[in-house]
């Protein structure tokens, strides 16, 4: 363990950082398990300052499943302290001599790592509870459950929240299985002591703040939508637009949604005493997320996003909520990707383990990944994996890496983003269901083909210099919408830092970490040809529309033509 | 169902032929078991007729395994028989609408597809014998047993030899499992009624085959190591050379080499009343097979072959001939690449299931999947799959698919075929052991990078020549020590077909299908990093010579610099 100064890598905050680190120091063909590769975690640019929304973490390594390059980040409490604690990133290299677990705890006094195989195949809840118990309630956590210690494919890393509870996830490409490789199950951060991060220009960084916060609050989605109902706003939305993928990417529409929208959950979390409006971290002003309780009246887990709705939901078929949010309570304790295991718990209704509509069958599916079974292991590898072991030839994968929550055939743009994202199929990585469903940032057809191509790498850019602030992705809609509120975000940033940067310099970062990630998946072994959706996404006609995909191959390779 | 004539494919045999449709009418972005993947399976050119060694089979088609191009080839009668039925290739296409079992029975009045769902899940030795009953003694079948039904990444295609027994496998890359998409159980051949097929010179052919043979019995390796011994002559020396690949790829010397070397299972099986100098088609003078009995001195198995004995041996730490030998019945029985089966048990003894040399625990564990549980699809999806769902780091692989029988540390030259060949690790794609070890067609040290990539080269490129011919690799012993019997080779097609080839046509059509290989490959998304032996055999000692591979990669892309 060492501390060192910042370096060749200061001025680098969130995904440039994880990137950067990534592509200049891990060995592309090493093995992802293996002691060359390094799980980078950082805080951006603004975290731990008084910026609104902030508050994202970025974890960075090679991923075990894509195989690739990858950055998952999350919300939480993590990134803010991290920051503050003085640290602009967390590496974790090599490889341990045995298989004894750590706990890394990091206070203003320093970094210790210390030993506690008591904590083994802890799910995340009891993790954290023991922290807890350990350090007292000023801590943020930084966890695996038993799915990142098994080093599965669909691991996450969890991030407690404002109640120090593990629902905030860098969920995607098998981070956590990296962590498990490491031997690290918690890492505990405690900021006690220690003061807000000060800007350079203290007054002016407080007035683009302020800016900034105005732009989001007058924005209808981001002011109205979102905190109303969460991010299953969407469920209605994207369903009446026929791209709401049912089971396992047959159908655009699912009969039981009702049951499962965002509107439904807000009142069911209302009437049980849950709570509808809620942030996942300090600073937050949105307010997207809430509380769920079960009928019992009892917190059973946080608010479950749009997608883990979906991927739980309509993608296996199942309309009871009280369900999904038991997969979703599962799916964080285990320390699992909800759109990964959505995935592939659909891929194991096509091969028949059990029937599409099944709640307690997914339920049962699901705990069989917490117990570590066989079964449980295949589940837990994620969907290509589960495709191969169960010879499914309709497995909805880009990369290896599980398709989200919006049918590609009817948000073209996002399957352009699905099919060339260095990260695999993600819809964060160039969110074009904003410009192709709600309007956001212009209007571009979601079922033709014109234009997508040129919206997903401008969201791409733009969201790789986005995810590089630390900034949650929700002021992006304010951010495309008005232009003020984009340039209250640059100011910040200058104000913070004392810089002059431009639009173009932000983009131009954009471009850079998009770049150096393309350069390391070409560098192990990528090709145009693992920019494509599978081949049933060009074939398998989708109702209600009826369309295909049809962005063609060429088009798809123009997307990095900057 | 239709017959075509064979058009534009005329004159193509073997290897050249499945690599050619494939290559040609296969779309490289389809998914393995989609109706686009075709699964063809061609008889050599001189199978059927009077020439000595020439009864191999070969498949091709879109590999499940490696997402490439796959050609795997077999002994035994079915190539013989379906020539002399007059066919150059059957192709299996498209997909059945629902889960019906079908067997094709093809004999001189043409072809039948009967549905048969009492064959389903059987293993290859109950179906041949119910073809037996159903259609006399006088068939050659082409089968799957139950892994290829259930469409596993290991699933093999099994061909019967002369004693009608499912012992001959095109084991590599999960053929197997395409066949098994397409419906198909059991290919039943029945020439009767037709005659060999006739040289266009018949003197100038008996002529040339019988120097042909000549040439087999005096090299000392076809001539007497060979019959003698079988493949497995080569455990004792391999091993003496300090590359035989023990606890998985762990170190190059197997302390129980005695109990299963060629010599000790040539005694076992005299004393036991089997065979140790037997064909395993007719027309073959060489050899090589056996017949293996168990302690009761009852039929088990027919001789397990070096490679087999290798991954089911020393790869597990297994010193026990008698469980070796059960395993490669059950192997054939469920229709599974020993290689690959050897390769992943070896990967689940190195994540903890069992312990290395646990023989009773690799047996148990084999008969999982022909169970197919859970467990047993894990294992018959192969090393990587495993070593994914186990969060393994040594996995021994190349393109997906398990490294044989000689460490590419200690044969350097296998290495480079291993690493480069489109077939993914594959001894037989061009066996440099021959010249590192053997010192066969030259001498190159097998410990140094110097002259391997020219040697691999080389026999990559004549083993495309010969796939295509239906001769056994075996005559190459032959081949490259005596250029009059290479010659011979040359002489027998001339005068079979009526042309005059070269020995440099024969080259240019070896590099003509590498090259189809290779570019199919490359559509499919593979770049020269697949090119790659796996990370730690650059970096891990390999006692006893404690040798690293240490050919660059920048060498190894120039293997197909023609």
């Amino acid at each position: 363990m060492r501390t060192e100064p910042v370096g060749d890598y200061a001025g680098l905050g969130g995904r440039a950082m994880t990137t950067t680190v990534v592509a200049l120091e891990v060995p592309p063909s090493c093995h992802p398990l293996g002691a060359a590769n390094k799980l980078v975690i950082a805080p951006g640019l603004l975290s731990g300052s008084l910026a609104a929304m902030s508050g994202r973490l970025s974890v960075g390594c090679k991923s075990p499943l894509t195989g690739g390059i990858k950055e998952s980040n999350a919300g939480g409490q993590p990134a803010q302290v991290l920051a503050r604690l003085g640290y602009a990133a967390i590496v974790l290299e090599g490889k341990p001599p045995d298989d004894t677990l750590y706990k890394i705890v990091i206070n203003k006094d320093g970094v210790n790592f210390i030993p506690d195989n008591s904590l083994k195949m802890l799910g995340n809840y009891d993790v954290v509870a023991r922290m807890q118990q350990e350090f007292g309630d000023k801590i943020a956590c930084i966890s695996i459950g038993p799915a990142g210690e098994m080093k599965l494919g669909a691991a996450s890393i969890a991030c407690t929240d404002m109640e120090l509870r593990p629902t905030r996830h860098c969920g995607r490409g098998g981070v956590g299985a990296v962590m498990g490789s490491k031997g690290v199950k918690v890492i505990v951060l405690d900021d006690s002591g220690l003061d807000l991060r000060r800007a350079k220009d203290p007054e002016k960084f407080r007035e683009a703040n302020r800016q900034f916060v105005a732009g989001l609050k007058k924005h209808p989605i981001t002011g109205e939508a979102l905190p109303a109902y969460g991010t299953n706003v969407l469920a209605n939305i994207v369903n009446e637009a026929g791209a709401y993928p049912t089971n396992n990417f047959s159908t655009g529409r699912f009969a039981g949604v009702h049951n499962i929208s965002g509107e439904t959950a807000a009142e069911l979390e209302k009437a049980r005493g849950g709570l509808a409006t809620h942030g996942c971290h300090r600073g937050c002003t949105i307010r997207c997320s809430g509380i769920y309780h079960d009928k019992s009246h009892n917190y059973l887990t946080k608010q479950p996003e749009y997608e883990t709705v979906w991927a739980h939901g309509a993608n296996c078929g199942i309309d009871d909520m009280d369900a999904v949010a038991m997969l979703d309570r599962l799916d964080d304790d285990f320390g699992l990707d909800t759109i990964e295991m959505g995935a592939t718990i659909g891929v194991a209704m096509e091969a028949g383990l059990i029937r599409f509509g099944d709640a307690e069958g997914a339920i049962n599916l699901l705990k069989e990944v917490g117990k570590g079974s066989y079964l449980g292991r295949i589940l837990g590898s994620g969907a290509a994996v589960a495709g191969k072991v169960f010879g499914v030839e309709r497995v909805p994968v880009v990369k290896n890496q599980a398709l989200p929550a919006y049918d590609p055939r009817a948000v073209q743009g996002i399957g352009v983003t699905y099919a060339t994202s260095p990260m695999g199929a993600d819809h964060t990585a160039g969110y074009a269901v904003a410009t192709n469903l709600l309007k956001v940032g212009g209007d571009v057809d979601p079922l033709k083909p014109e234009g997508q191509v040129e919206l997903s790498r401008n969201l791409q850019i733009a969201t790789a210099a986005l995810d590089s602030t630390g900034m949650c992705l929700f002021v992006a809609f304010a951010l495309l919408d008005q232009p003020e509120t984009f340039q209250a975000l640059i100011d910040m940033i200058n104000a913070f830092y004392g810089l002059s940067m431009t639009a173009d310099d932000v983009m131009a970062l954009g471009k850079k970490v998009l770049k150096l990630e393309r350069d390391f998946n070409r560098r192990a072994g990528f090709s145009k040809e693992q920019d494509r959706l599978p081949d049933f996404f060009k074939k398998e006609i989708l109702p209600p529309h009826n369309v295909t995909f049809t962005v063609t191959d060429e088009e798809l390779d123009a997307v990095f033509n900057f």
